[in-house]
């Protein structure tokens, strides 16, 4: 059976070589301090999360009387997550956080969420919601729940989804009215669904993140606020009091992420759930989303962190097993899909651990902003999607034992599946994409990464002309992709640039992938010069990365162009 | 929730208008008497199929003392299949079977196999080892097992797999010392492991083929033989008798077909197990090649059926779900994801349909048995991935609600995912595909099939233009490849062409099903003339589909030719 595995040779690359991390002084890491972490964050996944990871699929959770209990093994694990500080890496200092650059977080949070995701959710989730109450909350919530949170104590949620409004949260029917004589309070009524953490015995008390109408809210999305809602009334004293009338009365039995509670939860059935107004009225959409904007790069970390430990394992069992007299790595298929998986894998964590960095980029030029405005749906979706195929594969490589869960990779399969529907399904990244981050600028912010591409190119010398082939062919098709869209949407032909948006991302994500995999090359091209032999083992690897990646998965950005621009009528005009 | 439907329309349009199956006389079978076949098909999957797929899901199979017992709901459905006469239809008279065009048999097994997989393994894999005793048996095992075979009281399986020979069957440890003076009958002894179907309650007696080697077996396959090896032994008046030492020990957990056991059994622990051969010495594989290819075009239709009823499924979901003020059909991505599935489905479904007809087609022209050969690894590999990537956009389609387990949506992406690997993986099947079925005879028959494609091309009118250009490109492409290939085989760089096979079946595939799509398209139109309004709306779709199909899909295989061609390297000289 394959064991743990990280390539952490890579992650260093990524975060010193590329992204020289270091560069951003405030935080006072130089790259050995950037190695040591991820050494050390690499030995707690290893000996602490991944062992549980089968385990806690296996359990799922259990919906008891007292509330849902999660697998045992998720316990031991939580605790030494938060003990040995890994929640409170990259937080702020005034919040008893280990302020460090974001790339960093990045790298450390993509290592524990490959290894079991379903558990990674509860901090995650917890994590996301504290930020909301840390960056809008009043002294109140900063004081009373923050710091609980931030010490394992308390977890957090976001409750948006229910039945009647998935996608279309502005459709929601929780109210939320005025308590009299406690300002700042509400009678919150309504029920959730799906939601994530919803209730669980990790914590003390779950803290969630509520959105709901009240009295004078219009319809749709701008009458919606936040609320602040404990699972447990909070004593003046800050200690956990009676219970706030908030009931998991159903968890959903899924194809994957067996070990996270999706719970149904009732709020205010007895009339005596209250909830406090976090942020403004009527801005509640707006605040949700920046726990939101998270939680969608979250989701393309959880396709790209599963789909490297999957590669890891793959790459393991195809050197083990043997058939046909050799170890099944030597056949040239196998062999091709690996080195596929691979290209595919490292393509995602570069653009991962590129759009965590321009974080701390933005903080020197805001430009740096919109540049992750245009990577955050391709983030989610892209490397959700990605990330799943790459677990198909896995288990294919596997054969039949891939398909028994003994080996714990057709896990990966059903885990990563959720990621391209949460946090707004790829379909609506796709819109997002197109519609608010290309088209309302007249696609500006995309232009412009467009030339930082093409600068990169010119720095490509004549041993990459097969991949500067094949990157300028994509570049060309996205252009006349982008133009057809510009022009539909311009004559106002909606139908026409919905249809589109989905390939559109994906020959844009297929591009921004090759960008960042030719520069990792280039830089391996000219580190090699002075490297030792070990080191250039590695460093060749980043050429085969970017010359395998152009020529067998850039190569289908072509195909997404051509269907679009080859689709000329509204598809609403067909029959289904 | 979603109820069960078919499309209906759609098969039989493929059975009477495009293949015209009642062509083959021998049967007495005219339109009408196929429609009425279809229907009663239909109408027994709906009632007594459907209803059990995921309840025996859920409750998987069970190992007990006496054996493996399978879901309770299977018992009545596998009781009436034999009674209602659906296991007989296309089995020759001489064995009490109901012969039938093989385009209408295949239709009806595609029927009941989307419905409830797992369960469609037990008839079908007893079909399978029935088909070989009926064809190479002597007349000991016609007259013992067929007929308790073709009752349904028996049932059978294929046993090759070993701990350490997969796809490298040649590989195997199992052996068969003859016994002295039982003439025929040979000592088995060997482990068998993903034995589908290898042990259930289902039927009285499991009779298995088993490959093993004798004593003067050569090493690898050559050397091998088959053996009728029965679980209980058969007495001479044809009852079941004492145990024959065959053991069931362990069944899979899998990610998938819970209800299919899949069993590791020993045969001989105490070195009682008695087997008799089958066909003549040395000869095993070849004569499991005849179930092999049977099963190969079962796990193509695996996918295929499998990946139509979730279409169905998701389709009714999409026309009542309101998101945003509107069923969420009404949004141009989710109605262009469903034109793609449909027309996905359908052309898998157009594949596999004229593969069938073609076993009575070669009864008039032989030529049809080399189409059979080419149509066999692409109707496997391609309609088990392409089935598989419908399954996973029905999840999506359905959002959150289909990574629940309780909308049965996700089942299909489990259930179909194990059709990609067993029966040879899809990478072998590429392989087989390119080395024995195109490179043997210089592509003499895959020559024949384009030429085909070109004379239908010619019917196209104008208003074809854009799916004409597409197919043009595709085809010329395609021929890239296969010169790129061939050059590279005439040199002998065989790890060259090895390492592009699965991408020349994939475009291959892409052509095939366009050119069936095609043919349906062109007769669609020719029907519309006197077509009343209702008619012309399914006509419609087939105009529809092929423009989906050849915009959308099609457009893919330009890059899968362009993957080929542009990785010049053998991929074994990069290090992994």
């Amino acid at each position: 059976m394959a064991v743990y595995k990280s390539d952490q040779q890579d992650i260093l690359f990524n975060l010193n070589d590329v992204l020289n991390i270091s560069q951003h002084e405030q935080y006072g890491f130089d790259a050995t301090s950037v190695k040591e972490i991820i050494i050390e964050c690499d030995k707690f996944v290893e000996n602490e999360v991944f062992p549980t990871r089968q385990k806690s699929d296996e359990f799922g959770v259990e919906l008891t009387d007292s509330g849902v209990k999660v697998s045992p093994n998720l316990h031991k694990l939580n605790k030494a997550f938060y003990e040995m500080g890994w929640y409170a890496l990259g937080m702020p200092e005034n919040i008893d956080g280990s302020p460090a650059p974001e790339g960093l977080v990045a790298a450390c949070r993509s290592l524990a969420t490959g290894a079991n995701v379903a558990w990674s959710m509860y901090p995650g989730l917890t994590k996301g919601a504290m930020n909301v109450m840390h960056l809008v909350g009043d002294d109140y919530i900063k004081n009373t729940y923050v710091p609980k949170i931030m010490s394992g104590t308390w977890g957090g949620t976001m409750c948006l989804t229910e039945a009647g409004a998935g996608s279309d949260v502005g459709n929601l029917k929780a109210t939320a009215a005025p308590i009299e004589g406690k300002e700042g309070w509400y009678k919150i009524k309504g029920t959730k669904i799906f939601i994530s953490s919803g209730d669980n015995d990790l914590y003390e008390n779950n803290i969630h993140l509520v959105l709901a109408r009240t009295p004078e809210g219009e319809a749709g999305t701008r009458g919606i606020s936040l609320f602040v809602v404990p699972k447990l009334r909070v004593n003046e004293d800050g200690t956990c009091g009676v219970t706030n009338d908030v009931n998991c009365t159903q968890v959903e039995h899924k194809m994957g992420i067996h070990a996270s509670a999706t719970c149904v939860l009732n709020f205010g059935d007895a009339n005596e759930c209250e909830g406090y107004l976090i942020g403004k009225e009527f801005e509640g959409m707006q605040n949700m989303f920046i726990m939101m904007n998270e939680a969608r790069l979250d989701c393309g970390m959880q396709g790209e962190s599963q789909a490297n430990l999957a590669y890891e394992l793959t790459k393991q069992y195809v050197q083990e097993r043997v058939q046909f007299n050799t170890e099944i790595v030597n056949h040239a298929d196998v062999k091709k899909n690996l080195l596929k998986m691979r290209a595919m894998t490292r393509g995602l964590r570069s653009i991962i651990l590129y759009t965590a960095d321009l974080f701390d980029q933005a903080h020197k030029d805001e430009k740096y902003n919109d540049y992750i405005g245009i990577l955050t749906p391709i983030c989610k979706s892209f490397a959700s999607e990605q990330g799943f195929n790459v677990a198909v594969e896995a288990v294919q490589a596997h054969g039949g034992y891939g398909y028994c869960s003994e080996y714990g990779v057709e896990q990966f399969v059903r885990d990563i599946k959720i990621a391209t529907i949460y946090e707004g399904t790829n379909g609506i990244q796709a819109i997002d994409f197109v519609m608010r981050k290309i088209l309302k600028d007249q696609g500006a912010v995309f232009q412009q990464i467009s030339k930082e591409i093409l600068t990169t190119m010119t720095r490509l010398t004549d041993d990459f002309s097969i991949e500067r082939e094949t990157l300028q062919k994509a570049l060309g098709t996205a252009q006349s992709a982008m133009e057809f869209i510009a022009t539909h949407a311009k004559s106002k032909k909606m139908g026409i640039v919905l249809q589109s948006c989905k390939d559109f991302l994906d020959l844009s994500a297929h591009i921004v992938v090759s960008w960042r995999l030719m520069e990792s090359a280039l830089v391996a091209k000219e580190k090699m010069t002075s490297a030792n032999d070990e080191e250039k083992v590695y460093l060749e690897t980043k050429l085969v990365d970017f010359k395998i990646y152009t020529t067998q998965h850039l190569a289908h950005s072509v195909a997404c162009a051509r269907a679009i621009t080859s689709l000329t009528e509204d598809v609403s005009s067909y029959t289904l």
